[in-house]
């Protein structure tokens, strides 16, 4: 076994990284003893859906694994948009990486991986905190027997002037943070003495460009909020004076989904006279208080959530122009069916930024990058038993999501159904699926305290506006 | 009873306030019609202990109200301490104003009162809010009939170079969470592979100015962070690596305390091994990454609170130097036993921005601050009944603190200890105080959370450093 592993690794010989590591730590003798295990060097970069199961599912009696991501937790991104409210609380839906270090065999280092050196065995490093304030984040190099990039992706802009300094985008929690200040925050200005009719209008209107499950699921979560914390909170406003516009570049919304239940989703938007969806509408820029749409329509906004797409992180990039890495459609690395990247020995792609030659249908969704980490955690736990597994084969296990008002869709191959049935199944699936304890208590406890007292509208962070 | 309530306020008839708000108020009927009301307009500026409890204790049948505040929501300060590791989450310390304004008669705007016009009877406001980035909040008048000024303080540099820049407050809960944010960092930074051992020995120095109990109480969470959660979920750092010093300028910290229980915190951190109290250490200048003392000595540091005393807020410094108010020491109001401001007719303060002439002893605490604040709202409630009640006395009901590992010091005129039963009756009592339900539902949870799992150290702000 021994042997077969070794042959994986000959380009890079394990005493030598052990001299190599010991010599770059200096003085920090503890972390160097860490660096020089006989054991190989599983150096994960990120640690979402992909990455985080395939560093729980590998055995730590035959690798060391390093993971290395500026984010030092786990995100259960399916209630990302009910943290925006407060339906959730954003600690609720995290998981600390920290938790699983203190096991055996594992290492965090809070850092972004920002080149890739295979012949050497190394990536480099650049701290993703600030020594002390105002200074760049420390360079450094971690050595690797094998390498998994699962760093996921950013949002896509499209180009659009306007989009980075005017929008808010809905990917990670800081982003959920950040959206849910500003709406207490523009609730608050719609109360102040000074306002206009107009600048009521403009601010209390909240715009969500992109019809996919994240812009509607932000969607079904504001308008249950404005329906019944904002009425009972800001009494004084004029009825029905906040409003949720939903555009769609396409003629259709949740275009992954059922038609039957896509057009359920409209119709319960249509019921809440809350949110407007609006397909068929290409956004041409954005400007500090109003959108402008192709056609020269200019619409007022209080706040604008941007969810359209994904694009490659810079590291894919540089992959790319530097070092000649083979990218699909721009944006994701080219991967056989082991997840292995296209050309390369000891690199390995999954979830988001990976794409697979032989199954180029596989959709970029928390599934299919779970499955993924799963699928190559079995694969690196057969290497070091000596054997191999069958290719990666995608499992379509069906879509969910909630659009307000006590409604979810719920979409499997066996069964489509939406309505308040499909909300509880909605529920109990994510309450399953999420994975900490701790969390598992908490989520239905944010649940209950919601329905008892409603939603939190403390502001205490100052945002970028104030 | 209508023309007693007229008398006092006949240099502004409610007719002629009315007619200025509806004009001033632009288009917006509906705020220009809750100006209107034939209610006296009671304004509150500020939303801590005292403005709070005079809310919330006002018979808002016979007064109209209007807190001004740029925080909206009421802080449990007892607790912050605890917010700073995780024992307990930010939200479940507060309560939001606008809970209060689903009431009637009472209404809420989330802006800074900037001047006081006594004579035409109004205040000159700046919003709390930017309406877009970058722009500032807009100014608008508010009128009023009668003005209860319960601000409270700022912390207080005493003019030391770089606190400002260097080191945290804690005073806020916004400052918490940048503590707790910072926290995690260093201890983040101090595992990353380029780390020198002297760096690692500075991070881990977390530095504490301020005997007073928020600067014992914080240095007693952030013990107990370390013993416990630090240890488990950050293994590898070197044992005893983390140290706390507590700075005070004095001979004794906790000087408002019984002399054998400030000796027994004293004796509660030796034991720690953690926390290290050196008194009579003045702060000359604090670094980026080093605080210098009186005589020379540098002792570098990873996080700094400044915890020291406080300092009048930028309206109190106004009114001192463009509209003539008497301040007493320079930082606070002068009142009368009955909480008027000294000279003026329909002005009172209270709380940590008051001063009282004949009893100059009462101490700048959440206790004073309340009981004047309930004080004030009897006054309201039997001037509107044409009554009058007898002056303010401070009633001194005791002060408690937490040190760490389960000891806690209660001092009160009838009792005192120190220990897990003072424990247990600092957890007992200050359960009760919390204002809200949702809160006392909310924070046994996050102990019994915190029992259970331990103290959650996610990063998900951007922090000034980085």
């Amino acid at each position: 076994m021994r042997g077969i592993r070794m042959g994986r690794i000959s380009s890079m010989p394990a005493l030598a990284v052990r001299e190599v590591t010991m010599r770059r730590m200096g003085t920090w003798q503890v972390l160097a003893r860490q660096y020089a295990t006989q054991k190989e060097k599983v150096v994960v970069l990120g640690c979402g859906w992909a990455g985080f199961r395939f560093i729980k599912d590998l055995d730590k009696d035959n690798y060391d694994v390093y993971v290395v991501s500026p984010r030092n937790h786990f995100l259960f991104t399916p209630m990302l948009a009910s943290t925006t409210v407060g339906t959730i609380e954003f600690r609720s839906i995290l998981e600390p990486v920290r938790t699983e270090t203190s096991k055996k065999g594992f290492h965090y280092i809070n850092a972004e991986c920002v080149d890739i050196d295979e012949d050497s065995g190394k990536i480099r490093c650049k701290s993703a905190i600030a020594d002390s304030a105002g200074k760049e984040g420390k360079e450094f190099d971690v050595p690797f027997h094998h390498l998994v990039v699962s760093v996921g992706c950013l949002p896509n802009t499209f180009g659009v002037p306007g989009v980075e300094e005017n929008a808010f985008f809905l990917k990670e929690v800081g982003d959920a943070q950040k959206i849910r200040q500003r709406i207490i925050e523009v609730l608050e200005l719609a109360r102040m003495p000074s306002v206009t009719d107009e600048e009521l209008k403009r601010l209390l209107h909240f715009v969500i460009v992109g019809g996919g499950p994240t812009g509607v699921e932000f969607a079904g979560e504001l308008g249950d909020f404005i329906r019944t914390d904002m009425q009972k909170l800001f009494k004084n406003l004029p009825r029905n004076s906040a409003k949720v516009t939903l555009f769609q570049s396409t003629d259709k919304i949740l275009a992954m989904f059922d038609k039957n239940l896509s057009e359920k989703a409209v119709r319960q938007f249509e019921k809440s006279h809350i949110v407007d969806v609006r397909t068929n509408c290409q956004v041409e820029s954005i400007d500090k208080e109003k959108i402008t749409l192709k056609g020269g329509e200019e619409i007022p906004y209080g706040l604008c959530v941007w969810s359209t797409g994904i694009g490659p992180r810079p590291l894919l990039r540089h992959l790319q122009q530097k070092q000649g890495y083979e990218m699909a459609r721009g944006t994701r690395l080219v991967v056989d069916d082991h997840l292995r990247v296209k050309g390369r020995k000891n690199v390995y792609a999954l979830g988001d930024c990976a794409a697979m030659e032989s199954q180029p249908d596989i959709p970029a969704t928390a599934q299919a990058a779970q499955q993924q980490g799963k699928f190559l955690a079995a694969e690196f736990n057969a290497m070091a038993g000596g054997s191999d597994i069958k290719p990666f084969r995608f499992n379509n296990l069906g879509m969910m999501a909630y659009v307000g008002g006590y409604v979810s869709l719920f979409d499997t191959p066996q069964l489509k159904m939406a309505g308040l049935t499909a909300w509880f199944a909605w529920r109990s699936v994510y309450l399953t699926k999420l994975g900490s304890i701790k969390n598992k208590f908490q989520v239905p406890f944010d649940w209950t305290k919601t329905l008892l007292f409603g939603r939190d509208v403390t502001l205490f962070t100052k945002s970028k506006a104030s």
